[in-house]
């Protein structure tokens, strides 16, 4: 009598009112939204700096086939994103860390972004890309960010506390050039990499999931509409107690204690339009 | 060079920053807060009614060990909390849907409240319940209740719209009798039954995690202070289409079609201190 | 040993601390902002229709020299706003209800659009508005518009009530000739015109203030970018309690009660950059 | 065929859409709400401090009857309220900053609390209390405080800058005389003392209103329920730049500049229920 879980459909808890609605799957069914036109509008502020190649390397869990690739650059960016289908027209912000790492697996390779961790303010994209994809998505408050003529301030917060400021000066419009190869969160290489953990209940400290997963990169037509800037930037994230943010403190502290040996690119983009890429070719490496 | 993840440690993703805060782990180790006082404020309002067993039973997945319990009766409940160790000391809000259910496996047997969603306004602590407990947690706005002299109303929605209402009238303290056996989200029985289930990144429509857990009814002391009131209660879910609430439609239409027989219990309740249970107990049903 | 207001300089409450910054003064002075090039961001979503004059004379107030202008046609717009300077950056929304009127003074005569209500989504912006201008804004909630291919979708509330809904559907661009001529807020003939009332404390139901202002055309140059789109347009207010808006249910219920005849133009407009007007030529009419 | 505006019934802009309904008149009319029985539940942290009487008397307007009182003593308060009758049993919060004057009028003569300035997360509040009060409000988020078991935490931020911090520790219930004598934001002597001031539209730098009211000291009954908690408290303003908060940087950093000397009193105090007093006794002192 009661119901059940059919198989190839997706599900995410709650299970008991059919097959979940998220990004990859609307109320029409898998894969609803992928190759679809949008009216989307999204900006992305970027800036990378070298850092130091140890402490990078801290950040990798041992044993899982990763290890840090070639240089140590951190590329930091902010996602503002508008008219998300799966969302039926809305939009939400992230914030992620990336660093290049390469993959050996038994059977995989692959060379990539590491995304160490992506905070971002809806906790419906959250918990979808934590459960289906492995994403290290946590809750940051990512208000619209300040626009001056030369000059874009982004910040990041956690119930008020603000633990992120990022400014990119001086901003130039790109080369055609340049615009071209800027790209978004999904960075370079064969695509986004994760370490994807979920714990067991009740046995405290065992996983019950621990494997790396790989979103390889959009192959996907381009937006409707680029433009960008480039200009100085700068990064800064500020230290927090345990009260001021008691889930997230040691993450923040982290970035905190991470050298900038020297700044590299820094650069605006905002896209219009274009299809949507719904990222289920996100698959585990083995 | 990279970090090694310790067992017994507990972790959720990112897992590069060292061992995960939340309600069962603090700066200073596992069950930091267990047993701790608190100067906690908490209000609960709940309204039960009877419905149809057939629309409950279509709600429990089949094949687990569960079925329905005695008497089909939902309990729907609003708590309000502040004063929350784990959190520093801030607060968050929570709507649960519950019917008994008894579990009957191939090692143990319970009964207790089947916690088939719960809403949160606080990502954080749906994360740690989905993961680490199988807590069917998502996400809603949950402001706090309007207070008049003889009424409660509680409302929550999702990105602004209101997809429920609950209003208790003519309220009345409750007896010390009443006052003893009035509890809150724990529920009665053996305590509170969830399904978990994770996906498995790229085999979309595969289960990686699938099992029922038990969260034990509190045995640990009372509250510092405990009032209440009962008095007429009525809930009421708003149909929401896909295009109001592209993530929950389906559950928030699920409980609009869910036949009021007759109404039970309303009562709202407050307490204040008491000692913390960090729901740590909670484990797998086999 | 007090401090004494300055003559000629801005002030609000609290006067305490020196002159106040706002959209008509800055940290340097008066019109710090006037004419200044900015990166602002602005879209405009507009409903217009024709209504029933006796329901818009309902609407103006008697015996201060306002009267209905030539059609009794409503235009309801949604502007959405990043960018600006005088907030160092950041945005804010609003709503606004403006019909034609025409003021016959002792002294002026002005033809222009009557804004009757502005909701705003920022106190800053309300309480300039109000005090300095005479503007009738409020409080509303404006969420960021939900953009679909053929469709755009605005709402407002208030702590959660969802009191409007506009949708302007079949978007097709607009030719160079509709672009040119299609605005934001500030209306067509001579401006925008305002009856500005404030209080008299401990005195209940006399005004302190009381008169007709304007806000004229502006005539500074363009935005630097617009492009724009046609519609169908739709607009609904919902009825709402003294429970659901205890201020603002009775402007709500007004628009529910306005009767719409024939809807006529709908469109969404999308600005960049460009100068700043700061409305400091705002003045009494008489 | 306009509206006439009648006399002795309250308005406030909008007033096209009937008499506005707030804290001192509902949709039954004036006074409704007044000396009515509430369910409210009110919490209050102070924390006072002896400081340099020249810094508090730069802060009164010459020319208008103020002068310093006895003793420069700062009180600091947040008020967290409940079940409020006018917001149909709502809440909202307020900071506020308080000294001692003495007004000398040609008429009238009173002592009481000088409201330099009412941060309120409730632009509705806002918006009455300025404009019929003279009360100095502007906007600030407000979350609830922080509550330990010996220890409360509160915090005011704006648009994200949090500009002040205030904590109480080593909080020991109050005895029954102290608990008598402590109050909320209404303070001691005759009442709470503003300055109102209103800006002529268009005559820039010129006021359209300026006096001093006084909200005279509540008289009514006495809450339901009292009880308070003393402890060491410390105040803490964060300097901020026109960037941080463009309308409201000159303020807060005046409170950073002020001395603290020496802390006094410090406490929490809870009330409930009671009856309203919806301030309406508020008038201008001549």
């Amino acid at each position: 009598m009661g119901y059940t879980l059919k198989r190839g459909l997706m599900y995410r808890m709650p299970t008991h009112f059919g097959p979940a609605c998220g990004p990859r799957r609307g109320p029409e069914g898998r894969n609803q939204f992928l190759g679809k036109d949008t009216r989307s509008e999204n900006r992305v502020v970027a800036v990378s700096f070298l850092t130091n190649p140890d402490q990078l390397e801290a950040m990798i869990p041992e044993g899982v086939g990763l290890e840090l690739g070639k240089e140590p650059v951190v590329t930091v960016s902010v996602t503002y994103m508008k008219g998300i289908l799966w969302l039926a027209g809305r939009g939400y912000n992230m914030l992620g860390v990336t660093f290049p790492v390469i993959f050996k697996g038994k059977k995989d390779r692959a060379e990539g972004s590491f995304l160490t961790v992506l905070w971002e303010n809806l906790t419906d994209a959250i918990v979808t890309g934590r459960e289906e994809l492995g994403f290290s998505k946590i809750y940051a408050e990512l208000p619209e960010p300040e626009l001056f003529p030369d000059k874009v301030h982004c910040t990041a917060g956690w119930l008020g506390f603000t633990f992120f400021d990022m400014v990119v000066e001086g901003l130039k419009p790109l080369s055609s050039q340049e615009l071209k190869s800027a790209t978004g969160l999904r960075g370079s290489g064969d695509g986004l990499i994760h370490y994807k953990y979920m714990p067991r209940t009740g046995v405290w400290g065992t996983p019950e999931v621990s494997c790396v997963t790989l979103t390889p990169m959009r192959v996907g037509g381009p937006p409707a509409k680029k433009e960008g800037w480039k200009g100085q930037g700068k990064i800064a994230f500020h230290r927090a107690t345990w009260e001021d943010m008691p889930t997230e403190y040691m993450i923040v502290n982290a970035f905190c204690d991470l050298e900038i040996k020297e700044y590299r690119d820094a650069y605006m983009l905002r896209t219009e339009g274009g299809t949507v890429d719904d990222l289920s070719d996100t698959h585990i490496l083995q």
